[in-house]
């Protein structure tokens, strides 16, 4: 983990935060897609090259679980995120083996849990990239993120 | 696959497809963890059940991937579903071990793809559930998917 954990109370309205990198092979995208997404263009290399992507390509829903790890490596929250929901989840570009990914997350919203005090509620959008910085998915989250405890709050908030 | 292949032609605004079921083992939720999302109450089974959901519980991106999977079998369709986007991705129930899920499209919206004549775009809406009912996650999802060949069609498209 490249960061020491945060809770709710560490993060701002406005923070960005940029993960790793992460390599992505073809064994992976082939092993992705025999569990989840059999379909030539992400099974096949000969088949994929014969449709419109020219070549093998990642199911999204691949990109998407990559995605979630390089966020979680880099927010690093003390006591996890627990997602509630997705939005306007985007692949403009397609991931291929030997691609690099990154996913840089800005803090979009902040709000307290009305259900559950301990906890807040982040907004957040994620934005993957590859080497060549073309952007290879988009979304935005809420999250619900455990607060410090009691002892730890300070006391204007 | 439990279907003759189908191409965009083949369904039509309204149809509603069952998937067949899918088992959910804690073996197969802590291997995907590991691998895409590293949190406690998806790793542990010690740790989980101290938290909120009082029990391991499968990463809702591994819940997506496991409809996907649902999905791209029981559409079966001839020369894929490329997905668009996605939205409103929600998990309104957790998935535990020993679930089993399975997964209902509805087709929400048929349109011709303007950019590639040979395709049309699917609207479609996942709901899955488990055993007892209880809905695990919902999405709407955009797919490019091939009309037939030419001498396949039907004169009054």
């Amino acid at each position: 983990m490249p960061n020491s954990p945060r809770s709710f109370d560490d993060v701002k309205i406005g923070d960005r935060f940029l993960s790793e990198p992460f390599n992505v092979t073809e064994e992976q995208i082939i092993e992705f897609a025999r569990e989840f997404d059999p379909q030539s263009f992400h099974l096949d290399r000969a088949v994929a090259e014969r449709t419109m992507f020219r070549g093998l390509i990642a199911s999204g829903w691949h990109t998407a679980a990559i995605s979630m790890r390089l966020f979680i490596q880099t927010m690093n929250f003390a006591e996890g995120a627990i997602g509630l929901g997705v939005d306007e989840l985007r692949w403009p570009n397609p991931v291929r083996p030997g691609d690099i990914l990154r996913v840089e997350t800005e803090i979009v919203d902040l709000r307290p849990s009305r259900s559950k005090p301990d906890c807040g509620i982040a907004r957040i959008r994620n934005v993957t990239t590859n080497q060549r910085g073309e952007v290879v998915q988009t979304m935005f989250a809420s999250a619900l993120v455990p607060r410090r405890g009691p002892d730890n709050q300070t006391t204007d908030r």
